[in-house]
């Protein structure tokens, strides 16, 4: 039997590096414990994570540390999604032997145009090759980025085929009537989350399962809050609320904002630090995204403390 | 000081799979030979060489088993570019130190979107870091799969801060006007190949180094002729020849048909295998590029045999 599914929301958490662009464990662990106890789950590995931007080595690693740290397998849904069935076989099977609860899965993303059959065969394989009995795979349709979208009818098939393992989906196609779709599938206990809080309360309106977004590196008290009230008459207002962050942070490049606006608060200009392909915002950008979240009244005195 | 720069014929060579998708290392060092004795050299782990469906691992044990059996580092441009600085690196100061004469690097290809800047970093990050005067660097601009183009500026800046190290480019764009845009930039000493020898004549005549192609695995003597001579006044009909055979295949999903094609051969149904998310051609499609083949004149029996 495979654990209890994910709901709720989970922060695609941030990789800060040191110096020498080596992932900086302490403060991976330190940003992690923080947003445990600000009620959300790790989705590390992900997109905002530079997750591809990782060896694989690196991620293993990683893991390895956050589970002898103490963070509990429960709270982790790591990215294990690579474009050789090779690498996700491998970084899947350490995922479900440290105990993790779920896994999120990329699509092989290099070849483009790919078929249905063939997206079919490549997780059959990965989930025949794990062979464990509790794995439990959330897949991660994100076109925009991996430009492989999963369809509605890739998606029922495994399902059909792997009730027990394919336990849900995040959503990133920006596109509610995307998710609507997935929703419509009607699959029983299949979790779907949507890959922004702006979609959190519509998604749970439907009989999703919570969210997975970027902005809960940073906020993720206040979207657990609209997670939690959503049947409640303010879950309008505090939907607005969260919009207002979520918003601001849209009008930077997110992931260098995400980290800058770690930086600013913890005064740890350490976190800035991105790996190429990416940048990090500039000065002038930062002193703006500075002035917007304090004219937002966002409380950033209330992340953690890295130092 | 760096080796000579290539120029010619390359077969970026398709990797052959067990059942079990382990890749065949004894089929893969048979066509390696027989394309080294058909005057083409190895562009091994490329787009055609289901390369991003290979791990780290594996690409590092193909690479150590082709110098160790006797496959000349002279005939070797690998392709070392993964989506991560740390495996990029790893790969291509291996392939450097094994005596590789130049590598292939495609751009970190998973973020969209991305800046020139944030790819002129990768590069240098990646130069700095390899740090070997034998360092060789092709770069792999192949837009239509990658969606990361190399813009003729990026280029340029490169080749300006790394004259040594940034030997040439391939252009897989499938667009004259690119490869042209290129060639413009008239950069002493850079070799450009197009990524098919259906441009070979004209790149040749705008100044070219030669061509890195698909159909270099299956058709490798033929196109080489026409490297050779496309000063010739035959040339163009050498080019149509070429031609014929390039245009069968297109019409296939080009990677399986090639192997379907060497399996059809070798009458070893061993080398149909392709990893997902690829499908094999079906029994129909194999049908019909064998009597395609045959009508062109397509002398497959000069194949090697893999027996």
């Amino acid at each position: 039997m495979t654990k209890e599914r994910f709901s709720g929301v989970l922060a695609p958490v941030v990789t800060p590096f040191k110096k020498d662009l080596s992932p900086d464990t302490e403060r991976f662990l330190n940003l992690c414990r923080w947003i445990v106890s600000q009620k959300a789950n790790l989705a590390v590995f992900g997109t905002n994570s530079e997750a591809n931007s990782l060896s694989v080595k690196e991620k293993i690693n990683l893991l390895e540390k956050l589970l002898s740290s103490g963070i509990s397998g429960d709270s982790l849904m790591p990215g294990t999604g690579c474009c050789s069935i090779s690498e996700t076989v491998e970084l899947t099977k350490l995922a479900v032997s440290l105990g993790c609860r779920g896994v999120l899965m990329l699509p092989p993303f290099y070849y483009k145009g790919v078929t249905d059959e063939g997206l079919f065969n490549y997780f059959s394989e990965v989930i025949e090759r794990v062979n464990h009995e509790h794995l439990s795979i959330y897949l991660y349709h994100i076109p925009p980025i991996s430009q492989i979208p999963l369809s509605s009818t890739l998606v029922n098939q495994l399902v059909s085929k792997y009730p027990e393992v394919v336990a849900g989906i995040k959503d990133s196609s920006g596109d509610w009537n995307q998710t609507e779709s997935f929703h419509k599938l009607n699959l029983p206990n299949f979790r779907i989350f949507c890959g922004s809080e702006s979609f959190l309360l519509k998604n749970m309106q439907a009989g999703g399962a919570g969210c997975i977004s970027a902005t809960a590196n940073v906020n993720p008290l206040a979207i657990n809050e609209l997670f939690k009230n959503w049947a409640h008459p303010d879950a309008e207002l505090q939907q607005s609320r969260v919009n207002k962050i979520r918003n601001i942070f849209q009008r930077y490049p997110m992931i260098p904002a995400l980290k800058e606006a770690i930086a600013l608060h913890s005064r740890d200009k350490e976190w800035s630090r991105v790996r190429a392909p990416l940048i990090p915002i500039s000065k002038n950008q930062s002193d703006a995204l500075r002035d917007e979240l304090k004219a937002a009244s966002f409380v950033m005195d209330e992340l953690f403390d890295t130092q």
